[in-house]
């Protein structure tokens, strides 16, 4: 089986996007267009749950939003006011329906849901004691672990029990918890995932991304601040903020890739700082060339800034399918190598002769960047000039990224020079960190104090990584006995 | 939407059956023949749990036991030399996925599976009492309860906890359990609902009835004792008997009904009996007629044991469909009431003009009743005379047999006469309480300690029903707060 | 994949059974009904095809009555006044959709639906000349052979066209046409295969026995006549004979295994034939035994039968499961063996030292006789002596039922002493052709002009067999060029 | 329910993509390859007849090539070294799958399968003449005709009916039919619709347009010439001209919208050809103005043309998200009017306060251009000046594109300032005839003897419209008996 989308298999990925609503008249389906915004953050599964003011309801399966959710019945099903949403991605073997969110739990004091963004580094730990106590686990996500530690939490209020819960928790979290009493949203200390707070007539929304508002025309609130908890029930909106305050550290990649370009993120537009990298990189990476051309889609926001900086034309010399997104079985060896060209073809007749400035966002293991170097020479071009607009990948993500293991991520195997001739490109330059710092507004990278996390390029983890530390010192993995 | 099985939906229905097989080479396959012979036992819902000394395997589903696992594909993935599975009936609304057995938990000792036959008659409250302490319910199946109480047991040893669960639990079980170190299966102390032992090969093999051993080709060796837990491991199997002794009160309706003619029960043959029970019943009320007539195929041992008893031929007066036992919607009022001849209808050539006695097992809510008796007058019958292998049915079930609510039993609203004039017999009569027990083996029914449970006819319940009593003293029903 | 009815597997098989309504408020709900009353004509297959007075509406699919037409929509998309409907049985392999009926054409004309019980013998040569002059087949079912012949004819009158098309068929067919004037129904001249008319109302019904009249609540007005052709339109029913008088020849195996006990065929109830045949085989071959034992449920009227006349009691020695009717797939050598006892088992605890008489409709192959003689012989018998309600089968059927090839026809390879020896039984005799027509009434078989076609006890086929001979001269079978 | 991709409603569509390969090894996995090269040309079905040297086998479906052929098994059994496939549009309601190709007939010289790409204009008068003389259709495709001219002919040999159908028809028509004996591939005497052809090592290549032999890796030969027939055998590839020679006519749609921009047609670069127009359209229609913005996908090579030639810079003001294609249906009023922003999005951010010209391929209904000017206006935009890279579209088309009836073509009922005001611009323009010929390499449109098919611009039809004359003298549609 070969998929479609061979390229993308080469990203780094999101692995999640979650939207919410309290107090509008048809709530779920609000959220179905949500997280239709949000699909590009989790392509695997999608999931809504509803309460009716007397009933949860939920629908979780496998594949996209639009295939999900589109059957007028599965929306009525979804009765009620108040809904929430997620859509995920995950690696492979692990989306079992089981982990699909929304999760939900009858809790004695009653039903509650959650959907989750992020990844709690030291839930394997966590989990095992809370095993030991007798508590049954249903998933083997992260997610879970949270819910057994409200369930069992010695406070009394829901809203104690938790912050009793998320104080044993480490990590990166964005969450929307839907209870009987109320909407709970909040953000990890450091605010590494996104979360922002939008209105649609008197109805509160939460969502990952400001497209989202966007798209069911709601109206841009705020960010919801890292460490901030936001209740929302019958007596409106009260703000908590429940931790210790620490400076920010949100993910730099949002505004390199995983975001829409139609989106405000921490307060910049997502396409102007991609063309400003572009911009930037023009001037750190100059090259003479012919014509500037992007991988498309994710680079063109980037090989626009960098043709107006340099003056080189923009052209499209490489054409995207739009029919690619699931995947495409193909049998005999004759054909299987046929298949990259299934989602992307170079524009012969314009590339010919001509000396390529290649923009792509990113290079992880360098697969994609090898191909498609190969479909531009195939298709005649003269030269090919790589220019990416982040800094080298060359560290795993822990905080809810998927992420090829380090030995795989071509930047911490090879240094520059071995990169170019990997992918075999005329020449191949990164942006530099300050310069991506400097595209985002600021004068460079404050190191004792980073603006950011930029631990995928730097190595700088903004916190401890408690499981990934026990299974270095030879803890074994938590392995489900069931298949 | 009209079933296609009018009467059977006036019969009362064994909940469950159960089977469970260690050491076997292809133990998925044996469970799945075996089930299929306890498929009368639960026509809704069945499951299989493996387990292949790494790893514990599911296939769980609605719907009949041939059409889920006949699929060579399901039951490889059900790998292993061990399995248990489960049949269930259950009333409509109840049975969503997440109450179809084996349930399944990962606890701290590693994964426990279990398939149950009866009902836990003080389940609610021990499930409120647990869910305030923190554990998280995934079903609302009674069975459940078993697992969390294992789970947060104070003892080590998982053989110790399961006691102490049990020990906490009232009502009727018969259990199948599969864990990593081995199968548990054990009988409630009073052996309300069956379950035998037998040998494949050098497997050891548990089923609701002999007739699953038939099946599969295996030697019976013996009932499980009320109140005995067998655990079955490598070092080999092993008797506990951690319950005080008391006298046992083995379900008397399934010889009357629930189990196949077949089958051994308590050491008796099934058909046997229910054959002595027509003859009886034909000393005790005898009638003077042209042909026995049995309501198919329920009435049909007690049919030919009547009429054997009285001279009068045996005839096929009422002929049954092969080809019902699903749904089948039917639109307009119009054809509404012709569902009823779906499934029976009469010999008119051979009914016109004589006397019938009509023969069935048991009436409960007496619709059915009403409608053959009204098929044979249709038919041309001179007479009907209906005669009951069973005494009137007049109190619900709590022990894991699905009985509509008491008001709406035929014999707790009316006395005999009524009955008769009800169903337009011209004559009714019901075998006699010590005549059932007589047909039984027994001189009758010992009043001081019955030997049977037979609360159904008499109101004589051997157990303390703890949920039960707090519903008529006004305690809320458990309800979900999920749809 | 061992399917769960071997024993089925070892009968004779009706192909079909056809059933239409002209004039009713819903149709297809009470065509629906009245085949669910036929299924055990055709397992394999189900359709409906009804006229709104505009359109035309189909549904045809795999599988049985109940499964196929069970949802509200599928009976409310099936709109009109009028409708026909088949079900199928086929040998594996040729049931592809396009095979299933009701079949249908646009014809100049109008649409033209036909549902068709029997073989047309002359089919493979007609289909060749047609296909010559540039008619495109679609199934490769005889029955469309009719329908391109109505197509293709030089009459004008619709009926005309049709009865043109009869006229150059050869074979056994009973047909039901549904067409926007009016629904025609004809036997073909010998009345090989039934049809029953019968009134619902004000609509009129024909149907291929009178058990589906019962069903929906008609009252039979006759059999349609061998030769005859019945025209119902709005001007109201009209009888035709176009064909040469001829003497009738109906399916003698009707009364023997086809026609379900409840229905009268030809005037006489089918159940008290089967039991005179019993009868009469106790008197033509009697036997010193315990018990009469029926192979159920073929066997049991012809059981009863024997048992009245012989004085021998009837039992339940041998249990049939209810949920046996599809494929049930067994991995595993070990467990393939043990398919036998999922549709029968034996009942030890009766026949246990006893001596048997086993009754059967009749032996085919011989493979399944030979498994429950092997049967009850563990189960302890004494002795088993075989009786069989039918002469030794020992020719194919070439008028729409499914027979084995001569070669695999038990009584086609052996004598009687050799069968005896075959299935292992003490004994084994089977009933007199003469014997057969007694037990119908006649003084025995009128060998200058039988009385029914017995072709299959008897090679003496009625009609010539134009394809069938072709085939013997060495003519290609029409074999399809696509999948 | 609201289909996801709102504007592309707003479209012409070309209604058909073909592709074939004669002498592969894995024939219909290239075809799959080749087809989802084509799936813009139709995304509603898709379907492949191959032929092994003894059997035809086909799978056709509702959906995308993707869904369809994504299953090894599916591959596997279109098994054989010879395969046609086709992709079709339809309008709601006609796409029942008996109309999905390739078509297949069994005629008496063996198995016909066709995919044909265009509209025989005269197809309802030659089937009310073949369905007279007792042909019986299967679908309501015009197809069929073809295949029913080619199995009356009085020919022999099957090239030579299948000319003598052709020379029948009337209309536009680019064909891949596959038989026993070899491919044919023809196109219509005036070579509206396109064909090429290609070689992938020893085989030969049908394909709508060059991108699908760029895809599977095949190289191009050349266009299938208007009124060629290529017959491929063993014997080799030969060429026939049986038609009289007149003057092509291609459709000048396919450089416009239909085309894949890498797709070369008629010789020219399609990308090379839209950008000149978005040039031609700078220098006939300038405008002062901040940014260029196209309409996401099909305005981009024209924008990157009208940026480039103006100076004015390419900007991505409206985002599309990838995540569209399928319906999704939306309860409740209140978010159905959000549904729009679904597929598009305005970059708000980057349009507030600016004047934006704004770039789209056609306009038809203009329900779209409405809806996009006003989202740029919601967004904050100063001005939209909105400029068209083809003439106003203005009648329908009868060549096999999907184009609305005339009356609700915008340019039909309106002229340029009543659209301009309709769709809110502050200005339109379309490009002129003539500027759109010199764009394609003309000196502008030759009138005696146009060079390219532009009946939708100026309604200057190159044949007679036999059906569509008949229907406006009152000839009833052929509308089917059946639904």
């Amino acid at each position: 089986m070969l998929t479609t989308n061979p390229f993308d298999d080469d990203k780094l990925r999101e692995e999640c996007g979650i939207f919410g609503i309290w107090g509008a008249e048809t709530a779920s389906a609000v959220v179905a267009l949500g997280l239709h915004a949000l699909q590009h953050r989790g392509q695997e599964a999608a999931g809504i749950t509803s309460y009716d003011g007397r009933l949860f309801h939920s629908h979780r399966a496998q594949g996209h939003v639009a295939g999900n959710f589109d059957k007028d019945e599965i929306i009525r099903n979804l009765a009620g006011p108040s809904a929430i949403g997620h859509v995920r991605y995950s690696t492979t073997g692990e989306t079992a329906l089981r982990n699909v969110q929304p999760l939900f739990a009858e809790l004695s004091s009653g039903g509650f849901a959650v959907a989750h963004n992020g990844n709690i580094s030291n839930a394997m730990k966590l989990r095992r004691e809370l095993n030991a106590r007798g508590s049954i686990f249903q998933s083997t996500s992260d997610t879970e672990v949270i819910i057994h530690l409200v369930a069992t939490s010695g406070y009394t209020a829901l809203v104690d029990r938790f912050v009793d819960a998320l104080k044993q928790v480490e990590g990166a979290y964005s969450l929307i918890c839907l209870t009987a009493e109320g909407m709970i949203a909040c953000r990890d200390p450091l605010g590494i995932r996104p979360l922002v707070m939008g209105r649609l007539g008197d109805a509160i929304i939460f969502a990952s991304e400001t497209v989202a508002l966007d798209v069911v025309g709601a109206t841009f609130i705020r960010s919801v601040d890292p460490g901030e908890l936001v209740l929302v029930t019958e007596a409106g909106v009260k703000s908590l903020r429940p931790f210790e305050a620490r400076s920010p550290r949100p993910c730099i990649f949002e505004h390199i890739y995983f975001a829409r370009p139609d989106s405000i993120m921490d307060g910049t537009s997502v396409y102007s700082v991609r063309k400003e990298i572009g911009a930037e990189l023009a001037r750190e990476m100059p090259v003479d060339a012919d014509y500037v051309v992007p991988v498309p889609d994710s680079g063109v926001p980037a090989a626009i800034g960098y043709a107006q900086e340099s003056g080189i034309p923009f052209e499209l010399g490489i054409i995207r399918s739009h029919y690619v997104g699931r995947t495409f079985i193909q049998p005999g060896d004759q054909v299987r190598h046929l298949g990259v060209k299934l989602k992307h073809n170079a524009n012969s007749a314009l590339i010919k002769g001509k000396r390529i400035v290649l923009i792509d966002d990113s290079i992880v293991r360098g697969t994609t960047s090898l191909k498609i170097v190969q479909m531009l020479r195939d298709a005649g071009a003269a030269e090919v000039h790589m220019r990416i607009a982040s800094p080298p990948t060359a560290h795993s993500c822990f905080y809810g990224v998927d992420t090829p293991e380090r030995g795989k991520l071509l930047a911490a195997r090879m240094d520059l020079g071995e990169m170019a001739r990997y992918i075999d490109a005329d020449s191949l330059a990164f942006i530099s960190v300050d310069g991506l710092y400097r595209a985002l507004g600021e004068n460079g990278r404050a190191a004792a104090q980073p603006q950011y996390c930029d631990a995928c390029f730097t190595g700088d983890y903004p916190t401890t990584l408690t499981d990934q530390g026990e299974a270095e010192a030879g803890q074994p993995a938590l392995t489900p006995s069931y298949a």
